[in-house]
């Protein structure tokens, strides 16, 4: 089996464009705001968030509940109410994949285990693969650390339940932080880019900052 | 999402025939000694391992290792060795299903998220779901509450990563002392025969012992 390999994804900008699929739905339902304003406002909270957990300052709690606090704070800063916050904090389990990811991935199955290391909850995760037609062997990430990446306890854990060494395991993301930190944890690193992934003005993650593992265009190429 | 449904599962029995194709693997490599009675010894150790971790007399390990040190005791007593005991421990990661499985499942999953709640690891799990064509959403069991049924924190912590209160939730076994552990802990509950699991003698698991919420012939008469 040493010759074994898995390949775990970060999922939000990686797989989904959760900037247009979230602001599609903000549309829908509160046409009065900008729409890509409030997607943005609402990511904007994601980090903060998740560093509580990581710093030790809470418990961890899985992204939904996440989700929904800052979806309250989001709301507050536009002046604007929903009927059903519950409802729609679950948006983040309706994100529209980049073009034929679905399809890369299968490809890539055929040669490696295939599972997201997404910061998402396995409840989210798994309802997301359903929308987005993603075809994983099973779904890991943070809600199998009980912790957020990129701690390295998370992409550890992750390797450590596949039942492989870190170095037959490769992370694959649009984000070099995320790729940064799986490196320091000794699994091997891949990097796609998606450049529009914060929109027509993004400045940061247009290019690999350093000699990733694999650097590719779809993930069909991957593993060859 | 109130009507939101999942169904979980036992593997070992319930899905796959591991009587059967652990004595077929064994055949291959050790020919000189009964195969159905070397299966039925090495899964003999089977609760007597876990129990160490459930009564808290041993730290919580994945399966895989139980397996590997119930293979050097089954070796033992029937006074054998093989040359790569730690590749025939994953015997168990090459079970076939019973028939119709795959299909029965893939029909299920139109009406409910699918996943097994095996004492199995993900590690083992995930790749027997290959093997056996297992069409699972997610990998869930004793990985998740790092340790093993019948305690109710295993049926509980698949319900809450799954999202799900667990009304909402049917454990689906063969063996009814399962399904007594997931109802006290507020699960639904699936019945399904396999008076073969442990060979043409078996006397114990015939059929139902109690009025479980749902008894089935077949995986595709779930959720109707």
């Amino acid at each position: 089996m040493d010759n074994e390999r898995a390949y775990i994804f970060d999922v939000f900008g990686t797989l989904v464009d959760w900037r247009s699929s979230i602001a599609r739905q903000v549309a829908e339902i509160l046409p009065q705001v900008d729409a890509f304003a409030f997607a943005h406002d609402w990511r904007s909270r994601y980090q903060p968030a998740m560093e509580r957990v990581r710093s030790g300052e809470r418990d961890y709690v899985p992204v939904d509940v996440l989700h929904r606090e800052m979806l309250d704070e989001t709301l507050a800063q536009f002046g604007v109410d929903l009927p059903d916050r519950a409802a729609f904090a679950r948006s983040w389990e309706r994100l529209d994949p980049w073009p034929g990811v679905g399809d890369q991935l299968a490809d890539l199955r055929q040669r490696a285990l295939i599972a997201p290391c997404s910061n998402g909850s396995i409840a989210l995760m798994t309802r997301l693969a359903r929308y987005a037609g993603l075809p994983w062997d099973t779904v890991l990430g943070a809600d199998i650390a009980h912790n957020y990446k990129p701690l390295p306890e998370v992409y550890l854990s992750n390797c450590a339940v596949l039942g492989l060494p870190p170095e037959q395991v490769t992370m694959v993301a649009c984000h070099n932080d995320d790729l940064v930190a799986a490196s320091a944890a000794g699994l091997r690193t891949g990097f796609i880019a998606r450049p529009t992934e914060y929109g027509p003005d993004q400045d940061f993650d247009l290019e690999p900052s350093e000699d990733w593992d694999e650097m590719v265009t779809s993930f069909a190429d991957l593993g060859r």
